[in-house]
């Protein structure tokens, strides 16, 4: 069967396992603590990072080129449009937040609030914590201002950009550190895309020590 | 005209100056300060990064986005593989350096040692400068590795992979930081990569107050 070695508030982690759960592709999920890696670890990925996606018996890392692969071989329900232009703006999108949107918000307040302490890396920086909930405000706005013009964030349909982004917001709920206030245009979105059957696995997950917040898995939040 | 904003010693600009020079197209290189940043550099790219390649009238940034744009939209010489497989390929290894690469060796070489220096940050602290040339041998041999295999990283043909690694690997040859003697297979590997005519543009950038190391142009290094 094929295998996803992931950690559960991992947004590379979630975005293939959204990925997956469109196309329905049935995977066990595989926790693969990174920090405290398995012998096997390494062998599967020389890069030491999840996710790992066992397919066909061979182990692929790499969520995005994950993501793309698995669009080729499943086409369907389709993921990254037809239209050069608009394959462009996914990956353009999914990189915005894998890249900046990872860097400036997630990376730190994930990092600091949960990481740390899961990983027991001793206690969260405030002022780390303070910049990354300060930044989010800017990406909400810019998410705004997109799907103001368009139904899905890179355009008129649902793409990975749509799960790279909510992949990243779906982990910050977890702790309750988005506003969901602040933009309707994004409410709404992020209310479409957490009403999908592909998002009930990422609404289940649960970390030991760590409760989500009571709106996390709500679909009326 | 197009137009690529740019700065010299940047990986993410260098990929994509190769891969338009590969495919000759010919755009006019703009140099963008993005740490003290022109009035428009936000409009053209509210991510305030570079590189943005300026298109038909429309402003992309993104570098892995814009690479596959241009190989979609002029496919010769193709610098992504017909096959799924290899394609999957090509993503992971062009993340490989534009991820791991950059954060443990680019990031921390070129960003003591150049941008700190470019940009009037301070001085270089060299526990970080040590951990990035700790790091690069790791790195020189798992692409020593693969091309023990391959006849290009990716696999027998010359792929955008090959231009991400050569990016990353020429800025840091630039102040010779690269150990050429560490693995012939790598060396051999960027020798033929290096003496492509798309390669001259960026052996010939020199950045003021900071000259290239002399090997740093010559094909026979
Ligand atoms: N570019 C990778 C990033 C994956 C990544 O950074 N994963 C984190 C967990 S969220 C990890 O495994 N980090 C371990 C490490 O960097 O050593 C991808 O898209 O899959
Ligand atoms: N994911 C981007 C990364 C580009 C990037 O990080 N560029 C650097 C220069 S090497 C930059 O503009 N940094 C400015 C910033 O991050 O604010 C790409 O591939 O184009």
């Amino acid at each position: 069967m094929n295998r996803l070695y992931h950690v559960a508030l991992s947004p590379f982690c979630r975005k293939v396992r959204l990925t997956l759960a469109e196309k329905r592709i049935e995977v066990e999920l595989v926790e693969e603590k990174y920090w405290d890696p398995s012998p096997d670890f390494l062998r599967r990925n020389p890069a030491g990072k999840v996710p790992i996606l066992k397919i066909d018996n061979r182990f692929l890392p790499e969520s995005q080129a994950i993501c793309e692969y698995i669009d080729e071989i499943h086409p369907t329900p389709a993921l990254m449009p037809r239209d050069r232009e608009a394959r462009y703006e996914v990956r353009r999108l999914c990189a915005w937040f894998d890249d900046k949107f990872n860097a400036e918000v997630t990376r730190k307040v994930m990092g600091e609030r949960v990481w740390k302490k899961i990983m027991k890396k001793g206690y969260p920086d405030s002022k780390t914590i303070k910049e990354g909930l300060s930044a989010i405000k800017y990406h909400l706005d810019y998410m705004g201002w997109l799907l103001d013009q368009r139904r899905w964030l890179a355009g008129d349909q649902m793409t990975l950009a749509d799960f790279a982004a909510a992949a990243h917001l779906s982990c910050l709920d977890y702790i309750s550190d988005v506003d969901w206030n602040r933009q309707a245009a994004v409410k709404d979105w992020y209310a479409k895309i957490k009403s999908r059957p592909a998002f009930r696995s990422l609404l289940q997950d649960q970390l030991p020590g760590l409760p989500p917040a009571p709106q996390y898995a709500e679909l009326d939040f």
